[in-house]
Parts: C-alpha cells; structure tokens; sequence
C-alpha cells in the first residue's frame, strides 16, 4: 500500500495500527487528510466495525450495495462456495461509495466527504489490481501534481555499512538528518531483507525544479553505487536477472540444498519466467545430489556437501543435465544444527555455470535458519546477475 | 514483534510508524507505557535519530558504550568485513543501557527510566534470539503476571466466511463487536494468507478465572473447527506437517510446477527438515515432467499438463523416483498469461500419495501470481496433513 502510494507521489503523513475497536478507528480516521486508506478484514467483526466507522465520519447512511453484493456472489461463485448468509451483511456500505472491483478478488472501496476520502482494502488480499485502483485514485485526488518524487536505488551484495561510507564519501552526507548538504532532495539508506536501498525524496514544489534536483543527486547516488546498485523503485533483483536472462537467450537452471526451494520460488515470481526458467533440483540428501546432478562420491567423501567443489559440481551438473547456459548452485548450513568450527551455521558455497564457466563464492550469513536461506538465495542471484552483466559485454 | 510480546502477555496499546524525523519519533515515544519498543535502522541516519531521541527521552547522555562496539566489531569480523569508520558513532548509546546480544547480528538495546523502559532493535535483523530476549524482558516488566492472554485457533482450507458462519452457529457470537456472548473472552476472526485464524483474548484480572473462561471458549472454538484447526499460537502449517511426518516415520518429495519451489522452500523452513524432506523437483516445462517425473506423454497429450491425471502422475512418480513414502505434486496456472476458458488462472491441481494411494483435487483461487503460488503451497500441505492425519488413524 505504501508503495502504490509513494508511486503516485502521495506523502504519507502517518500510518497507525488499530485494535480491533470501534472507538479507537474512529479516532484514527484523519477527516483532514487528503485520503485516509483503511486496510480491514472484508468480513466479521473487523469489516463491520469499519463500516459504521467510516459512515459515522463521513454522516452517511449503510445502504445495501446491490454491486457489492453482485462481486461478492462472484467472488464465491468462482470458489465453488456457497454465498454465506450474511453476505448482505456484508454488503452494507456507505452511501455513495465508489467500489474497486478486480478480476475474482474481494473489492475495495473509496467514499467522500466534505473534501475527505476514505479507501477501505481487504486485509490480505491487495492484489496488483488493487494497488493501480489505489495508485490512481492517489494521482487523482492530488490533481495530477505528486506532492512528493521518491526514488528508490536498489543494491545487493554490499553492506549498510558501506553504503553509508561511499555516500559521505561522495557529497558529505552528514548521515543525520537525511540530507544531502546544500540539496533539497534527501536521501535514507533503507535496510531491506538482503539487500540496502538508498531512498531519495523530494517535496514537488516547483515540479521542474524538484525534478532536476532528484535527477542530479540521483546520478552522483548511481555513481557512487556503481554495479552494486541492480536497479530502482519497483525492480526486483529477480526481476533483473529475468531480463538479463531474456535479453541474452538464456536458460536457466537451479539447484539448491539448503535453500530448499526459495531460488527456484524466487526465480518464477516473475510472470514470463518460464521463457527461461527450465527446472530446479532441491537435493537435501547426499545420495539425491549423486543421483540427480552426478556430484562424484570424491568431492563428498573428501571436501564434504557444504564445499566449493561440491556447489561447482553442482552447477556444472545442473547445466549439463537440464542442457541449458547457466547454473547456480547453493550449498550451506542454515542451522540452528549441523555447524561446526571449520564450517559454522550460515557457511554456504554458492556455484555459477555460464556457458561452461564455473566458479564459486564462500559466505558466512547471520542470522536465523529464515535469514540464512534468504541471504543465500540473494547472493545467488546476485553472483548470477553481475556473471550475466559481465558475459554480455 | 507484536508476536513475541503477546506471547509474553503484554497487550499492545499502540503501533505508530514514523518517518525519518526526530521530533516525530520523540513524540510517539510513550514514557507512560510500560515499555515502547522502538524497531529502527541499525547504523546510519536512522539510528543516530533514534539514539538522540531516547537519549532526550531518558535524560541520559550518549555515550561510548564498549560492549556495543565490541559487539559491531565481531559482527563485522564474522563477515571479513573491516569495521567502518563509523562504528565509534553507532555505538554511542545512552548511558546505562542493556545489550541483547545475538549469536551475530547487531545487538537490541533497553533503557530504563522513571518508570518507562525504551527497547530498540534493529530492524530487518529481528531473529529468533532477538524475540526471546523481548518476550523475556515483556514478561519481566510484567512482573510475571501477563495483563492478557492470548489464543491464536489457526485453520487452513477453510473460507474467512465459513469459519464467521460456524463460531456463529455454535455461539450465538455476535459478530461485532467481537466477542462470545456473557463471556469476558473476546473472539476475533483474522485473515492470514492462505488461512484463517481465530484469536481469543482475555484480560487477566485474576488470573485462574481469565485461564478458565479463555479454556471454556477454546474448547467451544475447537469443536466448532473440528479438523480444519490445524495448531495454535506459533505452529504454522508446514511445522505440523514435518511433526505428522516424524511420528508416523515417512519420508517426502515433492514436484512442484507453477509454485515454483515455494512448497520445498516452506517444507525447508522447520528446523530438522532434512529428517523427512528427501527432495524436489521443480518442473517448468513438459520436457523435464516426462525426463524426471516419468509423466506419459500420452496424460500431457490428452489431458495437459494443468490436469488431475497429471497431478497424479506427477505424485505418482516423484514417490518412485526418490523412494518416498509421500509424494505431492502441484501444477497449475499463476498467470498472468496462460489461462482459457476451461482453465483460467488461478486453475491448479494438487495430486497427493501416500504410501501408493493416489488422490488428486482441483482448485480455482482468486488474486495475482504471488497469490496463487501462495494457495497452492498451502493447500498442497493441507491436503498432506489431512492424508497424514487420516492415514496415522
């Protein structure tokens, strides 16, 4: 949601969380605010109590929405499920609302008031649908003018740390309050899972203005990020990989240990992924790593699983028997057992094939068993994205 | 977070996000709550706000803390990482604070004064040791007597509706605002992805009288949810599955198709997985169902590869190839291209074998790609609980 709002330049003034309490709703709905976006539970108590809130703030009688009740029959006639009998319960919405229906999902729905807007979304289930209905509405109530540009720049494969270093390195980022010196346009590093992102923001005052100041900063930011930054605001690092693939006629295959499947996962997140995406192999056994990908006995017997031979044999023989380009390979101990002093938890090796060449990498993640496996499908990608942006040189 | 601290008793009275501005965060510090836990940035601009504002907050001085920068330096060495330069600067803390140290990450911190206490924890990094650290000091602020208790029902394969329509059959549950009739329990109905949960609350006033009334309603609950309850509080699906397949000594392999690897990667998540799970395969083309699955050319010819015939076959064969005992398979359409009229996205079959019996069902479920994988993964380990559940009779 925050996002979809960022996206359409709309500034967020405050995001709180509400118990499951009428009273306390209806003092977080901010009349003065140019949208409120309430995010509920489309049924029972919690949607009942949004409800009557949103029409008591906006002095509106609960009508039966004959369109509301028409998406909601739908929407479980698609799931073989009988319409409940309070679904015209359900249905009860404020008078006048503008329902945002998708293709199957639940509706959101927006109403207006006396210069106010409340959006009220199905908790669990803001689909992409759901989020353009919202983007758009934001664009909308601004009046086409984003009150503020915000660009994220995406990196992988280096610190917060050293982020934080080149960007004072660069202009005298004092680090504290985000700001660029002498700009208008202030940055944040932002610690996402795997990955560091640097967030510029600046209020669109002068719009031409405000957009050249991004645009200046931005370039010094790329500069100093250089091929550690994999991409900007809505990208993903899978994503690029996906690109990289498709621009370059590639397949792809992977085999994973410790991951358990989270590459693969990660890989066909993207729609079209199967252009290139031609099979993944979870081995958790030594025997299925023999069996399926023809590791020797050797490399076992003598390096162990979690080894740089090992994750190269396993990419060279990912590659060789599904035939395509390129292979990526992960091995590792994502605990809490099997660690030990030469290999503790969070050791991973992780092999890349492309086009016959193969290396790997050693790592040592922190972390829970969660944060291991999901620093080492990272880094993975990672490796697999600066291997193909080297190979297409 | 909010997971951690209820499991200690201690009910939230407010979340509140704030923005990258020290007054704002100064003001949603609560020196009139028992604690306030402050999720913030590690190092940087972030950090340094919050620093400053809970240092104002306490009317401590910041200062050098020596623990925190031993701690930063390990955290940095375990990585071959050198220590930034401004390490000295992240471990100014206020004086008189307690180190969480974790096995690795960067540590959280409390401070305590006039009676308020000030917990920060880094975010993006909160691990298993962090939680127990919080759940512990919560518990320890409470002075051993939690101020509610909580009870979270979880149910999978069962619709938000028809979960509503049983809690009101059995107890006349008024719906809104939540709560069973002449009972201090309140009961709400939450939205989870892929499932439904049913959260019971009571305030303990007495203690021995809040455990009687929470029990009297969770067992009313419980037999209202007969089979579709499938754990409480932290067990999640995949983890009772893994507890199934342990008593009863049987093995997995799973073959997945549309999702992706998610089904191997959630599988992976328990702790001990490698004591059940033998492996996976990923199949996104036709080529590789027939090469590792052994699918007949004339089931993909006649039927397609989004069938129950192939579900079946796919089951069928990840159970011989890799020796198992239980086999699951999923094919389907994410989308958002790929669908028809017969089967339109959101069309998956999940076949299902347990030690030679073969089962397969159809779903239709609604959303984006994100979501249809997220379905499929929990159905296809619904469908295998149910089969374990059914077969250990």
């Amino acid at each position: 949601v925050t996002a979809a709002l960022e996206a359409a330049g709309m500034p967020i003034a405050a995001r709180v969380y509400v118990e499951d309490d009428e009273a306390a709703l209806e003092q977080a709905l901010a009349p003065e605010a140019v949208m409120t976006v309430v995010v509920a539970g489309p049924g029972g108590s919690p949607g009942d109590v949004v409800r009557r809130a949103i029409a008591r703030a906006t002095a509106t009688r609960l009508v039966l929405n004959e369109r509301m009740l028409a998406a909601l029959e739908k929407h479980h006639r698609r799931r073989d499920r009988p319409l409940p009998r309070r679904a015209e319960r359900l249905a009860l919405l404020p008078h006048g609302v503008t329902l945002w229906t998708t293709d199957g999902g639940e509706p959101g729905w927006v109403v207006e008031s006396a210069g106010a807007a409340f959006v009220v979304l199905p908790r669990g289930q803001i689909d992409r649908a759901l989020a353009d209905h919202l983007t758009a509405y934001a664009r909308e109530r601004l009046g086409g003018r984003p009150a503020v540009i915000v660009r994220t720049l995406k990196t992988a494969g280096v610190s917060l740390e050293e982020v934080e270093e080149r960007l004072v390195d660069r202009r005298g980022w004092a680090g504290a309050p985000a700001a660029m010196k002498d700009s208008p346009v202030s940055v944040a590093t932002v610690p996402a899972p795997g990955e560091v992102w640097v967030r510029l923001s600046v209020r669109a005052g002068a719009p031409g203005a405000a957009a050249a100041a991004l645009a200046s900063v931005e370039a010094s930011v790329l500069d100093a990020l250089g091929a550690d930054c994999y991409g900007r605001d809505g990208e993903t690092l899978e994503g690029v990989v996906g690109r990289l693939l498709v621009e370059r006629g590639l397949t792809l295959a992977v085999a994973e240990s410790c991951t358990g499947g989270l590459l693969g996962h990660r890989l066909t997140n993207n729609p079209g992924s199967s252009a290139y995406f031609e099979r993944g192999i979870v081995v958790y056994s030594n025997r299925a790593k023999q069996e399926l990908l023809g590791v020797p006995a050797s490399v076992l017997e003598r390096h162990g699983a979690v080894s740089a031979p090992c994750a190269e044999a396993m990419a060279r023989g990912i590659c060789e028997r599904s035939a395509s380009a390129c292979g990526v390979a992960i091995t590792g101990i994502a605990g809490p057992e099997g660690g030990s002093a030469a290999k503790p938890v969070g050791t991973v090796f992780v092999g890349l094939a492309i086009s016959g060449d193969v290396v790997s990498r050693r790592f040592r993640f922190d972390g829970d068993r969660a944060a291991v496996k999901w620093q080492s499908a990272q880094m993975a990608l990672d490796m697999l994205r600066r291997g193909l942006a080297r190979s297409g040189r």
